[in-house]
């Protein structure tokens, strides 16, 4: 395969723009629009035939319309010969719907998977999927890449020396394990109790958070309903400062309304996987780019270097 | 396969009702919702083991919405272990986008045919695609159906003794030529002429009609710009009575605005492949129904007739 | 599809026979050996022609030749024009292997069902997943059966008024608080606390377990760490009476050696998802029969009725 | 991919020669012969182990024989490690079988262009499909080539200024008018009108053609019945100098004894998509090459550059 | 499925009429024309939605025309909803194509199969495949047949007491032994040498046939080529009666010519697999029925019995 | 592509040393071990990112351990982006499970070879297959090898002037006669004879061996009866030097006992397609290796050069 070439959607164009300077490439232009009976219709403005194309398409709102766009847009590029075709999918939103818990329900998380195959991707990069076992419903070679090593590069700065790592829920506690072992720091989660079938509440901490510095760690903040309840609990606690960190920064519904009022949260800092609208910029958040690490994986990946070795801890 | 299962999407549950009514079965519930993520939730709430699964989804305005939930819905069905599923698409939207009629774009109409399938559709049904050779993009066995006998049975009621089949399009000429023989009428056709890329006009129309009654028929309407230009032609010949016809009333943007003014039309005559919303439902639009011709090749779908002969002509 | 055909691999024909029992049919005999070149060699002894076939076969030690087993069956009985092939594979071990938690692995879980597959498996039937994930690595329609309704039968019983549910992790008490809603109990569930990159060791429980009678509740015990380790933890509580209790009763390595020393255990209850060993029949086993349930998940798949049906709580 | 290798079956070796020579290569050399049980064998000549093979066979008489040639060739490069499998199928005579116009038949544009795929093509080059809807029939990637621009360079000498391009098909019309605006021409149609079931005649011709040069262009002349129609038609107008274009050559039937009594034709232009046996070459043809077109768009694939420029209006 | 539905293709409509009869059912019309360019359009004249669709094809000159033939109504009675179709394949000529003798060449007969299923072929059934694991070429489930039995009876009634059957082939004995075995006789074989890269003679022949009846049995007679040399061997050893035996009768080339002088072959005994035209009729030639077998083996497919006990030696 | 990656199970990692050693590689190591269920687990320990991956596995006692290592290699492989995957067998086990000699059974060498394929193979290196026709169950490229040159380089320093190559089976002279023609020898084969229904005996010897130096010639040795049994025939004959050679030397059973008897053997010749462990090695025994054959093959493979040629006859 000859080059590199970059193709986004709609959903995060400033991302993409963001990975192709750091590759020191232009964003190749692509063409959306409506036809009058609200089909969509995409082409891609630039020759990408042999060339080892990347479409940066994150999957957030309005979600089924980003994913029509990302197929369509890998359809359009394998007919045009793209020599290899690589889905970058920073937020994989149907990560969630990872399990048959009702009967007659869609894996949509597999099907979406099986869609992009469908429509012509050969690989997928990936970031934090809600559940590591997603990473099973990709047919085609699959890099599922984690923020960790950007988060932690933030907190470090912080010298905090007397943090602990949180996590809202105990069933997620070991990604907030191994974070807090890049900080060294230990680690608490919340235990959730079920109180009614729709409703579940957070019991009590398991782990010491008195006289501590708080790392509040969740996945993806959607509206930020386990958050707030979190922050709620420890403001019962004799805690120290307070920061709450995540890899999706999606804030739906009051999530902003929410966390605006908790200004005991020093820091609320995410990362750019989806793009965070003007007014839900919050003074005290601080967004960081996933866009270098992003590229080292294309560049990694088109030069056929270790993607893992990224990710090794030291 | 024991029994037929109709569910419908959020598309058109008015159409799929009636196809139920019209066999004699309950049309059975789907739930639809989305996450807070925007992600779709769909679940089937009735067991269909090993039953004849008919869905019955148009491809209407969200378009792309309304795709994905036939997916799902697709996806969960086989899943539920559907004894046959059977994708009910009175309008496919997508059968327009069926040419490469520029670089590095999709054939979308192909590439939703392969989605289609890759959730699970074992057959199509589908009606008046705009093009016939759309028919091929489907890999599974796909009934296309024709409202003619549906529009035809409506105007022998009126007894034009004088009429005329009129085509806006030259190149669209031979369904109305079908049709103006079922009726016992001449065809005539407008004649198209381009006057800069994106501007075509018709020049004239080809055929006889000053002193007849006018049939004007066309597969779709969608901002209706061909109906309006035909209407403004043939006002200015010596006609009689005017009537439009069209199997997929869409009437979007200006089309009703521009529909209203053309009084000399006495019919709009459609009919409800699409849902019409009660605002665009002009005093001289007649609806007529395709649940009973859906409904009569569900049931020989399902005991094995032969479905092509409901299209002979005699 | 005329009528149910059931064969066993070597793997469980105990579970089989009982099967088949349950459903008033023969088990259908299949011969199995091995070539002077260790290849294997399989034949189904009975017609299957257009029938509704089930092979039964847990993948138990040895695996791989227990898998080999089960591809070489679904391949035979399709060759032989079987009708449906249903794959009944009571304990899936490949399960755990969900997730690429080092670099250049085999999600193994994934690849299996993707063998199943391509051997001519049309549908799975299998029980008690490690993890809910795993339902979507399977391409064909796939009843994920647990057996908490077995279980809480057995419990319900011995009419403990004062139980709590443990679950030894918190990460999947989810299961654990299902079951303890059955039997009307509180949970709790051991909070585990990583000591080295290679060792994690239960640090406390969350939830109240003094003065009460415990039932441990577990998907799977192989060399049984996590159980001892939670019982030696308990043993340190005034806790009222202690039962085990998992589907998968694996006992490898020295679990058994251990759990006799453990005589604080009224009961240990385990299912027949796997053959277990008479060496390994501890005094204080219980093994429930699943045989009725998939007997019955069978019969349903057969006759099209829902099986989720079977799992509903009430 | 190391090199570019051409192979031709027995459809049409001298324009496989010369697309070789343009590019400056040999053609490997295929043998082809039948067992005595009319089997068909082929052999590869030449190693072509991860080259960029071009495999070059327009679909003509005998078609079936060289369709199944065709296969074989794919089927063997394949087998012999072909890096990449490129079909060129100058004509696609099946693309005229693109629709469902009677019950129970193939829509064998479909089936052919699977069949390509399912012996191997990776890839297709093809030119000037009856319609442009077959170019979804293919799953693999497809260029579509036309000669409007070969066929323009050749008109563009006579210096015609007076000319008319006219479409013996009003439904066809698109392409003529392409071609017209490629020469600075107005454009003018056929209007057939159904006489029988079974006959279709031209009634009149759409379009100023009194007092101008003719250009009579269609995508392909078989047995030239609708060409000899319009002809005559236009004879009983008084026109200019009458030229006949086409793409494709076939000339089956009567088609070369009418066109020979044809004598105000003053040029029959063709291309040699297909080979045109000496006999049939009157003495007013002119056989263009589209062997250069051939050769650069292969050049093109091989190289990664763009083809769709190739066909810019300029 | 609801009923049989058998159709055949232009290769062999007699055997398809007289399978018909066998089993009571009236044969489907099938309608084959080429259109001018000489492109193939078949139609299944007869309604087959949801049957058991049946198509009886052998592979007979010209092979290529029904290769292709059978491939359309595959594909045709796919598009019109057949519940499952079987390709009736009396003669798979291409199994002689069944290795890769040298280098570059298409193992055709793992492609025509592959052909086969893309086209829609659920199952296939056929007879006497030149060597046995080209059954193993199939994706889809195969009825492999042979005439043994047929045979058998016809040789039985002679009641040759002192007979000896011959292979002309050591290596293909094994068929010849199981035949011997049903006869009650011994059997011999013709040793080849090769005496130059292209030419193989028989050397000897293993086994008595001195002072014994011979049968001469092979799987096809094609030119005949092997079958007169054997003759001629046996013709240098004092013998008794002589009679020449095989499944498929072709008769190509000068087969009829050189037989017509084997005078002392009383009687060559084939079977209907092909059809044999009216002058390769000899007058010592009988051809037995296999239509009996096949309808038989439709039915059992149709009702799921076995069709292996069809086989069974007693 | 980049670069040549070998990997080897744990069938025969010596043989794939010897491989890389002669390609002046590494190889690379991988990691394989067993979880207390018994499952397995295979970790790739070096970067092929992009790489040729050719992994070495001879499919050996465990057979189905080893099958399924290799197909876990193959998957993890292809999910760590690896640019090609070719599977190197040189001793496919399954190859003589080639056909339906039994009803209800796999043609497990065509499940095996589609096993491979569905865990990621793009390509395939075998040896001496046990039936040629076996080529055709791959449906990936497959490179056919023999080790007839090997064995042929090694006879020919014997300068055996006197010798005939003997093959214990009819059916399989042909390989040997290849054989002997590269020795400029003749060729002699047992003619067996079936004595009931699970016995075979050798009845006679086809061809001169008398006086002459004996070289028995198998593909495969496993348990040896067949061998010993032609070397007891020829001890009743009044013959030279006797050696025996074959490609593959499982020697099971009682193989070694058996030739440990028969002194008048001059020679074993084999290859290490398969391990031969120590205690295995006769005195008498030859072990010549195809690890530069394989060597050499893979560099042609990934350099694009003919394979076929390495085989040609000179």
């Amino acid at each position: 395969m000859r080059d590199i070439t970059i193709f986004s959607g709609n959903a995060h164009p400033e991302l993409a723009q963001e990975i192709s300077e750091y590759l020191g490439l232009q964003l190749s232009p692509t063409h959306i629009q409506h036809f009058s009976n609200d089909c969509l219709y995409v082409q891609m403005n630039e020759n990408c035939r042999e060339s080892d194309v990347f479409i940066v398409q994150p999957l957030v709102t309005p979600v089924q319309e980003h994913v029509m766009e990302l197929l369509f847009m890998l359809d359009a590029a394998r007919g045009a010969s793209a020599g290899r075709l690589t889905a970058v999918v920073p937020y994989y939103a149907y990560a969630r719907s990872d399990k048959k818990d009702a009967s007659r329900i869609s894996i949509a998380g597999r099907l979406v998977a099986d869609l992009l195959q469908a429509a012509g991707a050969n690989r997928v990069i990936t970031m934090t999927l809600h559940a590591p076992q997603v990473h099973g419903f990709f047919s085609v070679p699959t890099d599922h890449l984690n923020a960790l090593n950007v988060l932690a590069t933030h907190f470090r700065k912080l010298h905090l020396t007397n943090g602990v790592v949180v996590s809202p829920d105990l069933g997620n506690a070991k990604v907030a394990s191994v974070f807090a072992r890049m900080l060294g720091m230990p680690v608490a989660a919340g235990s959730k109790k079920r109180i009614s079938d729709d409703k579940v509440i957070i019991e009590n901490i398991v782990g010491e958070v008195n006289g501590k510095d708080i790392i509040v760690l969740d996945d993806e903040i959607a509206n930020g309903g386990t958050i707030i309840e979190i922050l709620e609990h420890l403001s019962k606690h004799n805690v120290g400062r307070v920061f709450v960190a995540c890899t999706h920064g999606l804030f739906t519904g009051k999530a902003i309304e929410h966390l605006r009022y908790h200004t005991e949260v020093e820091q609320i800092v995410t990362t750019n996987t989806v793009p965070i609208a003007e007014d839900k910029r919050l003074p005290n958040m601080q967004i960081l780019s996933i866009a270098p690490l992003l590229a080292e994986t294309i560049r990694r990946n088109h030069n056929g270097e270790s993607v893992s070795s990224l990710f090794e801890e030291n």
